[in-house]
């Protein structure tokens, strides 16, 4: 693990979400972006090497309703980046870990991503980031194998 | 706000958590740390210019004890680096923020520390963090006044 690359929050509205992290972190969001697969729309602040990912369901069904259905808006995942994501699936998994994806799947901000359950994680929510590029894009299309 | 200085992780065990948590980060917490005014136990690790703080209840009627009783073990706060906390809390008091702490107070690891209200930032309990230093000590020591 090299850095946290993203905070996830859920929210239940990303406009006035925005406005409030603009108004905490002083500084814009530098991009939105829809996750039709996950049902989310999402929205990023830079700060210092990492990022805040705003988070808000487009889909009644979507992971992110559900979140905050059960627990309200929150803070809903850790993101760290990884230089090689499936030699950390592969870690990770030697210790003991459920990998909630075994395979990574594509991510916002282009990315590829793994989770880990969070009965792992005393709680929490990981998710492990690899950025998009030539090498990685070969390792996601033949779905690490 | 700089960056990220730390997340806070709410555990019940914090031998077991920093056994997890050494694992999934693949190395060592480097220091553990008891604030006894917070009725917590708390260790560090280090990942990239962030770190993680694992905390444990000392206390029956601990925050971190009514924190987990509620919600189980998970993150519990996001806190940020901060080069003058007295301007930055001035800052959000104008920005309509409240404060839980408009005097900065004591943590752990060397800061002085100030948390906003949750219901402030879409349910995240934010925390502000100012290195201690000789200036900063002077500030700390006349409740900035």
């Amino acid at each position: 693990m090299r850095n946290i690359e993203h905070i996830g929050i859920a929210v239940k509205n990303l406009e006035e979400a925005n406005k409030t992290y603009k108004a905490i972190l002083g500084s814009e969001h530098y991009k939105t972006e829809e996750v039709e697969t996950e049902g989310v729309s999402t929205s990023f602040f830079k700060i210092g090497e990492s990022k805040i990912e705003l988070l808000a369901a487009t889909k009644e069904d979507s992971p992110i309703a559900k979140f905050i259905e059960k627990r309200g808006e929150g803070i809903h995942h850790i993101a760290f980046n990884v230089e090689d994501i499936k030699a950390e699936i592969e870690r990770l998994k030697a210790e003991g870990f459920t990998l909630l994806n075994e395979t990574p799947k594509p991510g916002a901000d282009n990315k590829i991503v793994a989770f880990m359950h969070p009965k792992n994680g005393h709680g929490v929510l990981v998710e492990l980031c690899q950025d998009k590029g030539p090498t990685t894009k070969e390792v996601y299309e033949d779905g690490m194998r």
